[in-house]
């Protein structure tokens, strides 16, 4: 009785083992598997200011870091990686400019953020996203989360950064 | 007895409206009134973001504006004049290319924020900033004010945007 016992606590074990573990498995032999974040991080917008960016080429864009309470306490302490919990959001807008401020300024130097061109995460959690280095990847433009074929190219990318647990932005003082 | 009080309480009321009206009118009238403000507003760093923006000329910078409570709210109910208690940061950094980021992309195209260039406050207080618009201004480099001089720019500038009560930056979604 005593060893049926273990038995099945050692099968139980074996078996919460392998639940842990397949799910990561998985999403690293299948590029289809559901890696990306489509849900919008509730107060995003209230979040304090990492740095900024501004993006030529194809992205002509100006754009805003900003990090939940977890991701701005990480950056400050300078640690890495980041802890299960950080999101960090970039704010995306046109790279415009500002025919308001050139007149003042006696010449065309001004720019400003336009329009809203997407809105991106970063959400870290070594389990959910163990496959693409424990960041999930979100875009969403106009509220609404961009298709998921866009998507494959933001791991690869960001992988790139290792050295900074794969985020390019660094913290502004 | 009686009409003697009442000249000395009137004295005293006059002097009252002298008094408070005083430095609105010297500084109205005297350029070298101390009208800056010279001490950096505490918690800015974690003050929410308003907008982005990127200046070329002689300023080649790339800045973040945030504003305390006040600010954001009133920006985000759309309601001008700003109150009194509102500040608005600007967070100013060199406009510097970013080889890192360029590798990644295969080209020339990412600008990121560089050392800190200044930080630029403007506190709206229509009694003690009568004289300009309501508004104290003041810049700080490496965290030491600037000379009075250098910002003696800074109402005419402004005052320039009447319609946004001397505000430029507008709140980015």
């Amino acid at each position: 009785m005593k060893s049926i016992t273990l038995l099945l606590v050692g099968v139980a074990i074996l078996a919460g083992i392998v639940a842990f573990t397949a799910p990561a498995s998985l999403h690293a032999d299948d590029s289809t598997a559901p890696i990306f974040v489509t849900k919008i991080p509730p107060g995003y917008r209230d979040w304090k200011l990492v740095s900024v960016a501004h993006e030529e080429g194809n992205l002509h864009s100006i754009g805003a870091v900003l990090g939940n309470d977890v991701a701005i306490k990480a950056y400050r302490d300078g640690k890495l990686p980041f802890p299960d919990g950080t999101i960090i959001a970039a704010l995306h807008y046109s790279h415009v400019p500002s025919a308001e401020n050139n007149k003042v300024f006696g010449q065309a130097q001004s720019f400003v953020a336009g329009s809203a061109t997407n809105i991106q995460f970063m959400v870290k959690d070594s389990t959910k996203y163990a496959a693409t280095g424990g960041w999930g990847f979100a875009t969403f433009v106009d509220g609404k989360p961009a298709a998921a074929a866009s998507m494959k190219s933001c791991f690869p990318c960001h992988n790139q950064a290792k050295a900074t647990d794969l985020v390019f932005t660094r913290y502004a003082p």
